[in-house]
């Protein structure tokens, strides 16, 4: 019985709108649950915030990292096939804004959510549009057929903002310090070259 | 006739002797290079220097990270297939005389250099033996047949000393920050889940 509930359970998908491999995760992670017959729960977190507490920085900002990383996410794309990956003109990005939008439409329309995440991506990583601002975050979440004001209002809603802090406050108390991160079943795992590991996790039921 | 010339360039293979990552490297390095016709030039260098311009920390002494770190090792060691691995009593562990030895049989036995730098991870990372002193360094450069008295002259030997830190400063002025971290025909590859990158780089000349 607690293998079948098992089964049912989605990957908990962790990732912060402005990290590239979280970007990269966010075009294969449902590939990879259909696989093995599960879903994926979409959470949007706040890097910045995990740093405060790990100490890190974001990677292109650190010596020696942050040239190798910038020649890595651009490598890793056309590693993982994924088309039209660019370095946005601005880089980081607070994502306070795309996060809440997902908050809301995880409480509002569940199914939706997947889809606007991955268009919030795109907009950004695809199409250089700067999702830090919520104009531009309602103006994508209209494009994937949501209502424009609804998802304006959203985004200043005290009680968004406040379920969405909690929810980054609830993933950092669960260990999550980096982008993409995955729990499966409870396992944790980081980052977006722990997925052949996740693959064989969800195959053979752990190892 | 330069693809002549780059098809017999050895894979640089650098690591540090501390790195649970470059550990198991270190185990699979080899076979992947054979696959595509090359050799491996074994680099010891000491993260402990790069460190001190990235302002990273040993990934166990990271909050959350290190966690995290420790569960990662042992999983990735069995998804890899790699038997007895176990975290060494102590750690992390300065590796300047494991490193100096390494440099010295690169100088004085180029061939013996991938046994000898497979015998003191194992004798870590598989063994808990402290590879930091440089008598336990002299021991197991013996059990792999190297002279037990020289060996251990040669890591009091101040020309050993210089070379080995020239190379650690050289290593990190190429841009080496972490471990293990492997340059084909000049393009970084930073960490062991970059090997299947590095399989598709070999086998395509590069994508």
């Amino acid at each position: 019985m607690i293998a079948k509930e098992l089964m049912s359970t989605p990957l908990q998908f962790y990732f912060d709108f402005s990290s590239p491999y979280g970007f990269m995760a966010a075009q294969r992670i449902d590939a990879l649950a259909q696989k093995h017959g599960r879903t994926v729960d979409w959470r949007p977190m706040l890097l910045g915030v995990a740093f405060k507490q790990t100490g890190a920085a974001p990677l292109t900002e650190v010596p020696l990292k942050g040239d190798y990383s910038r020649r890595d996410f651009a490598r890793s794309a056309r590693f993982y096939g994924i088309e039209g990956f660019r370095m946005p003109s601005r880089f980081p990005i607070p994502t306070q804004a795309p996060g809440r939008l997902v908050t809301w439409v995880r409480r509002a329309q569940p199914g939706a959510a997947a889809a606007v995440a991955k268009a919030l991506y795109a907009a950004y990583f695809l199409h250089d549009r700067d999702i830090s601002g919520p104009d531009v975050v309602a103006e994508v979440a209209a494009e994937t057929g949501l209502d424009r004001a609804a998802a304006r209002a959203a985004l200043d809603d005290p009680a968004i903002k406040d379920a969405f802090r909690r929810e980054v406050e609830e993933a950092i108390s669960r260990g999550v310090f980096g982008s993409p991160f995955v729990f499966v079943d409870g396992e944790p795992f980081w980052g977006i070259d722990r997925f052949d590991q996740i693959d064989r996790w969800l195959a053979t039921g752990g190892f």
